[in-house]
């Protein structure tokens, strides 16, 4: 890669007053809104769901209690829209079909997939809205920064996969086309994603008196995201 | 009914430190936090799973609301066993088999039946725990009430219910049939985790040095038990 994967995103945006002032920005700050809200209760629904497979009960309440975080995270985004006056279940709405299929393409098929899911799964939605997250106003930046505060249970993940391999290295190998087919899938339906929305893309492509991304700037945030998820993969002990 | 069935239930229970140096105690406490705390985490699965049914997503969330207060009172039961030197998911274990088959026996099959029986359910579970707490220790009992706190949803039920049986008066007859089963499921199972579980049947009854409940006492709370369940069917608009 000839950029540095790790250079700062941006400068900060505006306050939220004037930036709220404009109807693009506040039109594309519902849908981001509305994409996390719907992001973090479907996290909750899978997490939940995965959780059936879990070999202990220990082992279910933690992939329970990541659920329960992912809710909580929903509770303020949801919160939030109220307050920006806007509908959040029609703001969630027309992002539905897309977080079914990414659901359905990648369903886990037993314990160990589920938690490779959930543990790189939410390490890239995490990147990917951090990353969304500079350019926005302080107040929304604060918010989605704290939805997306490490729900503490990734050690957990890292550990449990690292032992499952150990104990069967063959694993590992079906595990790595795993979490390389979950990166497929999500950079492919955040692909339908902003092809569909365009306040989302104008969100993150500025506006005349908004600081934005131009394409080599998305090229290089593509780049940290991907260096991000192999380093999480490496955690897990598999290749990416 | 011959006995008021709203008699308070029992004179304030010894300290905990005494309590807990009846070794016949901590094995009735340990059962009981066992059992409690399966049946919160055994909650919030079937509150997750049962969201699914939910017609829009605001009721989704409301659903899976009330699954993520379940899950916090689990993780306080749990907690409460490990202070106590208990392995929680051994003291969860012998009761697995039972909610297990309660759910299998009590599946919802739409929506308006989740409904009911997280209202019904929930509420049954509570008034039948808070009897059993009157005859513990302080702080074990403080513990259990406070993880029996309404989980502030009930109201969104009995709207829910109320409303759609008046949109829809003959579904009326089906509810008020699976509330009776709800109510014969739970009342059978507890009947069979008593009489498989002395500690807990221990508790109950008392000890040389314990106050506890005789037989009539224990016929006495069952009539308390099915008056506050008329209650909640009354409440829904339902016969009982």
């Amino acid at each position: 890669m000839a950029d540095d994967p790790q250079e700062p995103a941006a400068e900060p945006a505006k306050s939220p007053i004037s930036a709220f002032s404009d109807p693009t920005y506040r039109t594309g700050v519902v849908e981001l809104l509305g994409v996390l809200a719907l992001g973090e209760i479907t996290a909750f629904e899978r997490l939940a769901e995965d959780a059936k497979m879990a070999p202990t009960m220990a082992d279910k309440a933690e992939l329970s209690s990541m659920a329960t975080v992912e809710f909580g995270h929903y509770v303020s985004l949801r919160d939030r829209l109220v307050e920006l006056g806007a509908d959040p279940y029609a703001a969630m709405e027309p992002f539905e079909e897309s977080f079914e299929r990414f659901h359905r393409n990648t369903a886990p098929s037993d314990w160990l997939e589920s938690l490779v899911k959930a543990y790189v799964g939410d390490g890239l939605a995490a990147d990917f809205y951090r990353e969304i997250a500079t350019y926005l106003d302080p107040d929304t930046r604060e918010l989605i920064m704290s939805a997306l505060a490490d729900s503490g249970q990734s050690e957990f993940a890292v550990e449990r996969v690292r032992t499952a391999i150990e104990a069967e290295p063959r694993s590992g190998g079906r595990l790595a086309l795993w979490g390389r087919r979950l990166m497929g899938e999500a950079l492919s339906q955040a692909q339908l994603v902003a092809a569909e929305h365009d306040g989302l893309t104008a969100v993150l492509v500025g506006g005349a008196d908004r600081p934005g991304m131009d394409l080599a700037g998305i090229g290089r945030m593509f780049a940290r995201l991907t260096e991000n998820h192999a380093k999480r993969m490496a955690s897990l002990g598999l290749a990416s």
